[in-house]
């Protein structure tokens, strides 16, 4: 299996969908079968796959594997069958609007679908698939958009992410990582500063692991370190990825993002965004519209399996926080880099078809 | 034990020295007797006992421990010994100034006491006696002016915070926690927001601990949320410890202290150093000059014994930061309160033996 192989997190295959087991990353590589949609929610709320990108098409998998379970050979029973299979799969995890893009564009396929179920089964694979490929080649276009903002001194960055917005996070090659990658391609790229993601590592785990499958050189620290890089003059740029951005620009990612933001701010570094148009949620003014996730806090007060924290002690585990489109240099989207002020007014052009 | 005897980290008892074991709180609670010197230097370096004002105790019976173990009856002869010993216990830790404070405070009592070897070992034994006291009187001191400087309103308040400068980082009271007991008492403190602190997770350990002894409510979070609990409004004011500040004001702590105290500054939260003017350092002129101690990255790649980081990857893990006296709303000591730009003159000002 090649390295870039393995940075493809979600496949469909014959009647199944092949997931990275994410949650065992770098202590084990290996892949869990999804045969059922109850499955695919299960594996998105535990986090087996987890970055924005990823869940909207995990989740738009499962519905052809939910599509698969319905037994009805009439077409309206099996559209209603499938919408509770959908309610199922948007009630995992509240935050990423990637998700519910992902399941409304897939119920949308069905409806508007002429046919039979057989048909609608047909289509909605084929529109699985679709969000899939789109969003690799999103990526791709995301990357090398990216490098075109990045400083242009010096010649080889120091770029400081957050969290893993990587090939993990998404149909394969990344948001955050996928500037990453195309810096490094281009020879633009010295070094990556992965802050560590605490509670869950997924900067130490994932994001450290993509890099070194890359041989891109990097430096695990963390989260609490970042500033004091900064002043040092270790980081020349900072990119993170988002779960869902709101009209107004204002973008919810990973726990720790918007300290991040902050921190960069203070010492004159620009802060960039990177996200599909799919992120952006135009029915939220603001992000503090946004819901934000509180998850388990044992993921806390545990480390591996030992508890580390006092019986007694009281704990705040929210899995997000919001970055105010003030404080981001740029949203760098598969279209180009905005902006966030502009980014309402960009996709509602998109929307209406125009071209720039 | 009572509960607030369990915070004294650092006793004589005989001939031997009794450490708390702070690297087993909360799981366990015991302590380790330290015979002689050289082991007292190895729990120094460890961190069996950590914290800077509590290092500057360790350190003073440190150094009564090599007393007892010096053969000579040649008074010059013991104090060239004793100076051997002291460059091994300064050895231990660079940036905790306390440490060369306590350590020099020691040689000069010596040196300047009259009599034979006999005598110098018990002028050693008061003098290290009379650092713990004197530091111990100093916490509470630091305590009872913290609280007179922390915002009125609200009545009840919500105080952030970082790394444990508690009673175990102190001969006992604590000097950030000597303010947090100081408001629990007054009623004036609703509940402590504790960061965990990585990668030694002092704050999710011992800060937590400590304040459960004391049913003080605590909360622990992730250091990277504590930008999105102030944008939340959940913090009135951050309380830290110092390791060293230099003369200008500039104060070095706990790696990501500077991170807090940017976010603070951001949400217009006054953040406030608690610390005995022996931190103060006077030679040196801006924090730049303070030697910053890098640990063994092991802190970071391994949770537990497990290793949570992908082999190939780097690490930086900086033990300490620096935050500029700009950040700074308060120097809380124990003669009051200062601005950050006036604690050399105030320090200058009590060297001479003026009184306020």
């Amino acid at each position: 299996m090649s390295a870039t192989r393995e940075m493809y997190p979600v496949q469909w295959q014959t009647d199944r969908v092949i997931l990275i087991d994410q949650t065992k990353i770098p202590g084990e590589f290996g892949t869990v079968e999804i045969l059922t949609s109850q499955d695919m929610a299960i594996a998105i709320k535990t986090m087996i796959v987890r970055g924005a990108p990823a869940i909207g098409v995990a989740a738009a998998f499962g519905l052809c594997l939910g599509a698969q379970e319905i037994q009805t050979v009439d077409r309206q029973e099996f559209l209603v069958q499938l919408e509770a299979i959908a309610v199922t799969l948007r009630a995992t995890r509240p935050t990423a609007v990637n998700l519910f893009w992902a399941i409304d564009r897939m119920m949308q396929a069905a409806q508007s679908a002429p046919g039979d179920v057989a048909n609608l089964r047909t289509i909605l694979q084929q529109t699985a698939q679709q969000i899939s490929d789109d969003d690799l080649a999103t990526c791709k276009a995301i990357g090398d958009h990216g490098v075109t903002v990045l400083p242009s001194s010096p010649q080889k960055l120091r770029l400081l992410t957050h969290c893993n917005a990587g090939g993990l996070a998404t149909a394969g090659y990344g948001t955050a990582l996928g500037v990453v990658r195309s810096a490094w391609r281009d020879g633009r790229l010295e070094r990556v500063y992965a802050d560590e993601t605490r509670p869950r590592l997924q900067g130490a785990k994932l994001t450290a692991w993509e890099c070194v499958q890359e041989q891109i050189p990097v430096t695990v620290i963390a989260d609490s370190m970042a500033a004091h890089c900064m002043q040092q003059g270790m980081i020349d740029a900072v990119v993170v990825g988002a779960d869902r951005i709101a009209a107004n620009g204002d973008a919810a990612n990973k726990i720790g993002t918007y300290s991040v933001a902050l921190v960069a701010k203070a010492h004159n570094i620009p802060f960039f965004v990177a996200a599909p148009l799919s992120t952006i949620d135009f029915k939220i003014k603001s992000g503090r519209e946004i819901p934000i996730e509180e998850r388990d806090p044992a993921e806390i007060f545990n480390i591996g399996h030992v508890r580390i924290c006092p019986e007694g002690a009281e704990f705040y585990n929210p899995a997000f926080d919001v970055t105010p489109a003030s404080l981001i240099a740029g949203i760098i989207t598969e279209f180009g880099v905005f902006p966030p002020d502009q980014i309402e007014a960009e996709l509602a052009h998109r929307a209406e078809g125009g071209k720039r």
